[in-house]
């Protein structure tokens, strides 16, 4: 697909392509425990499962001690490699990243703490139809912004870029929807904020996948898309891939 | 005060020293207008001045400008120079504080949009005084953390990361009151959900402060203090400062 991928593998020091292949790994490994994170804490909240919620909770050691220890190999590989063009955008994509897994990895502990409230307050099924319509789409977002990482490929990367603007909808569509139920039955208050809280940090966890998939079209294609309008991105983009 | 100071004084290249300066001053500028912006949004939202948060509003592209110049002039310098130890800590502090600086920027567009919504919805000084008192802490944090990085100050920096927690505690003793009020009297839902996100938006801007302050701490005494808990931080802090 591009002729990125390629470039990484022809290095005079055949230890530099080992430490860039494994700073890359290591941030898919984080992907992963982050997409699982996401997934248990929609499902707890879901089926009001705290005790599924608290698991999610204890994991979020694990994913700071992975965001440390990506960071310093990106800053270690920075140091004694002195990267330059395609392999320093890696290495700053990745520093970038992980932030922003990590970020995902806050989010979604919000959501698990939002339904341990939610189960302590009883059944409420308000808003459940929807989280789950919103959570679909998130999750979607975020495996294809990593797959898109993985792959180095920018096509599939502006795909999340586009997804974002739709789950931007959903979420307004859905806010809109629990406000007037909430003014309706204003002693279920407390249980639709709770119910907000959680669809706000779905929301934000797409943006994080967003945020992933731009800095791809930024490490494969040198580009920085970042607050650029959709159409412009995809004119520009459409002139280097079809170089 | 210390002696990382003079560290990025010393260098083979004199221009280097300069693009290192540049880079700072360009961060540090960029801190001014984000100050600018945040004062603004919070007076727009408190005197109910939709002109005020326009003109915020109207600085966002601006903003976003500066994200990407001080970005791309730190990966020049990292392909270029190769920079190690502490400079090479000031360049990745500097661009991992560019982008909370970014996202300052966009919670303080958050409070004008809010602010522009409340006025059209009329009178309503809910929540004002508390607002107030958020903003005052939170713009105190934000100087701090620019004057912190401007002085290479970990003790500066480690006071912000103390103020967060205070913070943090005003935040959700306002939300609570907040939350009684629009339950006593539901009508009021709608204008005080924007207070809420509001309100929300600055104690993001608190979050954003505190991890600048943690750059700092990093790039001056190349120590990793994200997701430590407080007193750790303190205790590794005074030991480093000891020496």
């Amino acid at each position: 697909m591009n002729s990125n991928i390629e470039s990484h593998s022809h290095h005079i020091s055949k230890q530099f392509n080992v430490e860039l292949e494994d700073v890359k790994n290591q941030l898919l490994e984080m992907g992963g425990v982050i997409e699982r994170q996401i997934a248990d804490a929609m499902q707890s909240l879901l089926d009001g499962d705290s005790g599924l919620a608290a698991q999610v909770l204890s994991v979020e050691d694990r994913i700071d001690a992975m965001e440390i220890s990506i960071d310093e190999e990106c800053s270690l590989i920075l140091a004694r490699r002195h990267p330059a063009a395609s392999d320093l955008r890696l290495v700053l994509g990745v520093i970038k990243a992980v932030r922003d897994l990590e970020r995902m990895g806050d989010e979604s502990a919000k959501v698990a703490r939002m339904a341990i409230k939610l189960s302590e307050e009883g059944e409420f099924s308000q808003g459940h139809v929807e989280f789950r319509h919103l959570a679909d789409s998130v999750t979607k977002m975020v495996s294809a912004a990593l797959d898109a990482f993985a792959r180095y490929d920018a096509e599939a990367a502006l795909e999340v870029v586009r997804a974002d603007v739709a789950v931007d909808m959903i979420y307004g569509s859905v806010m809109r929807s629990l406000i007037t139920y909430m003014m309706e039955d204003p002693r279920s208050i407390t249980r639709v904020l709770n119910m907000l809280w959680a669809l706000r940090a779905l929301e934000r966890i797409g943006d994080h996948a967003k945020n992933i998939a731009e800095h791809v079209i930024y490490l494969v294609k040198g580009m920085d898309v970042r607050h650029e309008k959709l159409e412009v991105v995809e004119d520009q983009l459409e002139e280097l891939l079809g170089d």
